[in-house]
């Protein structure tokens, strides 16, 4: 399935999703060895799963992070290409068959049902590694102290501890399970919101950002973060396979804690609205230099994929 | 099972096998959340795993190396924790059913038995995790370039280009299938040699080695390394489960690439003699200093276990 543009997404934004995502898939291409790179099947398997046509929201969220800063794209880039690859390294172990067991993914077989259950967990290894190793390789782009910052920022977001791994953790322990409103946020929180947060914090410290710009971007992230997953949740119950290129009704069946199980659709959707006409709120200060963020922000609580 | 000494092993190795196990296993308590820390289920995986009695080869290795190069073990801990934190993730993934499918691991059963396979996945992810973040978030110890330049060499000594994961996916392949003597060499190279060889080297670059020091730590490593592997095979085939902590006799169930399978064992075992006498051979330089090193390199070759 290729990705679409939402049809009352701004023509603006659309055109900047469509020239940052293909900038990002080119650089994502110079990172990943190349499918003839010895051995060749695991490097097959991770270009399989990361060029499947991803929205690259982490990554774009990065960039229009710089963008809002009134800095260059260059710094920010190797650690867009980090969350790319962080993202689909967690998307192919979650779909194994001991995780969400989920057959489908951007459209393609999941990565498992194709390359078979061995080679997916080592090609989801074999992104988080690269992930580090493509930051501790930087020598022009940022200083020794800026990608250590990023790699100690991005390991604790996608971490056991109030991190992604966590989050995955409760998630799975949750399923078929009763669960409080408290331990929801936390999967969600921890899952997605983490990344999404590091996404935009992780770009402001590497663009040097001040202290308050930092604090503001750190809420808006939050605040983001936590939308996203709940607007995953709406679009398992209503969205279409075909837009979404993953089987729908999952999260049902798997009988997973989510915000329309525990608060219907209309009370979720009205929480989506908030939270990110709230994080709209602590942008300001970027002026017209953060309207691409805030388009993004806008775009993922109605986005249809 | 507690792993005991080798009856031939000297007493100051095993002296100091002993008291720096310990010095480590320590620190690896203090690295590694605690077991109430939520969610609990992860940090009591990773635990599980980590403190299941294993030998902490590469770790001390690494002290080892600070050892001969007259510097302090302190600016070397940090390595330490992230060599066996990345060991045992490669341990855990590679017991699971999709890889070796081993149902025991150092006398325990294997963590996917005790915790299920998705709790498996989830903590070798966060085990891999871990190490690099501890790595980051060094302060104190290490120099952000040095920090940076531990992480690039060991994402690197794992990755699927020569590295861990290289070997593992090879490995994989080779399975039950026909394969060539270099084949094999890379696989032991790749998946165990690595990281062995990454022990050394970069304990030898965080305490500021000598160039030519470096390249001679680096020859000691690699040739350390392949004997390792090879020492491994040849205790699959004669070694005792109870000594070992895991089933012996599965590299032939598994029909597994192995320097037994293609040489016999009386070759398997004079080349790994070989291997080890000529590593020994490099680190002649750093005289009385190196001692400790040659001794793990001698009993690398007639461990038991």
């Amino acid at each position: 399935m290729k990705n679409k543009g939402h049809r009352d997404q701004p023509l603006v934004l659309d055109r900047y999703l469509q020239e940052h995502r293909d900038k990002i898939d080119c650089y994502l291409d110079i990172v990943i060895p190349s499918g003839d790179a010895y051995p060749k099947v695991i490097h097959e398997a991770m270009r399989y799963s990361v060029f499947a046509g991803g929205k690259r929201i982490r990554p774009i969220l990065a960039l229009a992070t710089a963008h809002a800063l009134g800095k260059p794209l260059e710094p920010v880039m190797s650690l867009a290409a980090a969350l790319e690859l962080i993202h689909t390294y967690s998307l192919i172990h979650d779909d194994l068959p001991a995780l969400d067991n989920d057959d489908y993914r951007r459209g393609k077989p999941a990565l498992h049902k194709e390359f078979g259950e061995g080679i997916a967990i080592l090609a989801g290894n074999s992104l988080l590694n690269l992930a580090f190793q493509h930051l501790a390789e930087q020598k022009k782009a940022s200083s020794p102290k800026n990608s250590l910052e990023t790699i100690r920022l991005l390991s604790q977001a996608i971490g056991t501890f109030n991190g992604m791994l966590g989050g995955q953790v409760v998630d799975l322990l949750k399923q078929g399970n009763p669960y409080t409103s408290k331990e929801l946020k936390y999967i969600h929180r921890s899952k997605t919101g983490a990344l999404v947060h590091a996404a935009i914090y992780c770009a402001g410290t590497l663009c040097e950002a001040q202290k308050k710009e930092l604090t503001k971007l750190s809420s808006f992230g939050s605040l983001v973060g936590l939308a996203f997953q709940i607007v995953d949740d709406i679009l398992d119950v209503e969205g279409f396979s075909d837009e979404m290129g993953k089987e729908t009704g999952k999260d049902k069946s798997n009988r997973k804690a989510t915000y329309p199980d525990l608060f219907g659709l209309d009370k979720s959707k009205r929480i989506a609205g908030r939270l990110v006409e709230e994080a709209i709120q602590h942008i300001r200060l970027f002026g017209p230099r953060g309207k691409i963020l805030k388009e993004l922000a806008q775009f993922i609580s109605v986005r249809r994929f």
